[in-house]
């Protein structure tokens, strides 16, 4: 385990691209890595082979792996192996990944490059670039259906959830109102798209697992108020990092937001505004946790700081 | 209940399109589109109708709903109230048309017509396209996970066959043999691209019924028997009516494979031999059914003459 313990505890100062990094649980993101680099999708025959590249190639584009390291780390803050909760775990990146190429379309975003590399439209073509989202949706809840282990009634809700905030109530619909530009004005519009965009996978990496073990509906509360609230600090920190972060750090050219005509924490705040937000956002995130799980949960502290911190 | 009895078992004649349609058990359509008509997707807000109505517009424009009314055909083959189904049957649909939506988009097939309407994204733009049709797939999983009643065991089995049956092992890696033309040479490579594009999700339909029920590997392999000759069979009527069919009928210019350069079971073995091939595929159904639910599947026995002899 490499930095995972209470010396995290403390937490660093609340200007994200201004200090130095907190440490990461990198040993959960190996754990990860590794069993994502040994999922196999596709007929025996191999003749869809070219798809399951594009699909890989997107899969295995590194990454701090945030959503599925969340879950882990969850497993152990409430006392479980976290090997268990792999096959959640890795649905959970497929269908982060899947929406990443998504978002990269012409159609949508129209970006070229994604953590360093072109996006998969770019390499594979449009045809394939979809049908390797479409086909990481799919295999995401195969994996976790067919493999998850636990009581079949916890393994319907947690899978449950994450259908839920992937559908028009999640993710898809936030990406509808950030494509669209139809979202209500003002601080709760904004807050709305992304709630809806990024929080909701975030809330489910850490939720699901708290059905899946068959938590009583308070402790489960208690962990989604706090993965809520770091879904927030996620997008500020994104936000502040889409103006003040290095071409080379994001993987892709600064100012991406601003070209797009994107609202941001930072258009509707400024930089300063949004910086104040996102310590107030890692206070709250961090109160949430110490009620949720007092004292026994390093990697979360960890994961909570480093999203205030993060510089890529 | 219209025309549902045995007076369906004479098989007509075997000429798609030259032949009058058997009838079809249209009070089961009727259920399945009451129940479609009344999902509703997206938050309280309402900010994301835009998105629903683009995902309604595909979802409720008409269509024989083969696919759920074989689900609802076999609850009752097998003894059940069809309303018990309805959820299941209802996701098969959404993410039939989540497919629909996807390979008519520019990138793909590129076809502007669909049931004698615009395709999704004439209407609504090429990304509220995309976006529909992901919003419907992740639908399709939230209610049927959320809806769906029966043991937590049999619908974690009956919805990880639907997740699998639409993975790159199905419709998602069929469209790409479809749309990338790599399939291996000659009729097993053709057979390939459709028991994968068609023929899985077809087969889900009635199998997982069977697994909805929990019953016997026995009887849930001879209704699976029988799903795969009958997505067999759909798919060569289908390629044959898009030679022989009439515009207005097929909601679409007719020769659009041809134009496509895809291979059919025309372009393979002519419209004669494939005319061949479907009456024996239709023997063949009919047989299996015989076999999988002997004298007691008046609605699965019409679907399947209904499938030979319909003409859109």
């Amino acid at each position: 385990m490499s930095g995972g313990g209470a010396q995290s505890a403390a937490a660093p100062a609340a200007r994200p691209g201004a200090v130095a990094r907190a440490a990461y649980p990198n040993a959960l993101r190996a754990t990860v890595d590794a069993y994502l680099a040994d999922m196999r999708f596709g007929p025996p025959s191999g003749s869809t082979r070219g798809l399951e590249e594009a699909m890989h190639y997107s899969l295995l584009a590194g990454g701090k792996r945030i959503r599925p390291v969340l879950s882990l780390a969850t497993a152990r803050a409430t006392g479980r192996d976290e090997h268990e909760v792999l096959p959640f775990a890795a649905a959970v990146e497929l269908i982060h990944t899947y929406s990443l190429i998504h978002d990269d379309l012409p159609a949508m975003d129209d970006d070229d490059l994604r953590r360093g590399r072109p996006t998969n439209h770019k390499v594979f073509g449009e045809d394939v670039a979809i049908l390797a989202g479409d086909g990481l949706y799919a295999e995401a809840f195969r994996h976790v259906l067919v493999h998850q282990e636990g009581a079949p009634g916890d393994v319907l809700r947690a899978v449950g959830e994450l259908a839920a905030a992937t559908g028009v109530d999640g993710m898809v619909g936030g990406q509808y109102l950030d494509v669209d530009g139809c979202a209500p004005d003002g601080a709760d519009g904004l807050r709305e798209v992304h709630a809806l965009k990024t929080g909701r996978l975030i809330c489910a990496s850490v939720e699901g697992v708290l059905l899946l073990a068959g938590a009583p509906a308070a402790v489960t509360m208690a962990f989604r108020s706090f993965a809520a609230e770091l879904g927030v600090l996620f997008q500020i920190v994104d936000d502040i990092l889409d103006v003040t972060g290095t071409d080379d750090a994001l993987g892709k050219p600064r100012g991406s937001d601003e070209r797009h005509g994107k609202r941001t924490y930072v258009s509707e705040h400024g930089l300063a505004g949004a910086r104040e937000l996102a310590a107030q956002s890692h206070r709250g995130a961090r109160a949430a946790l110490a009620r949720a799980a007092p004292g026994s949960a390093p990697e979360l502290e960890q994961i909570t700081d480093f999203i205030l911190t993060r510089q890529d």
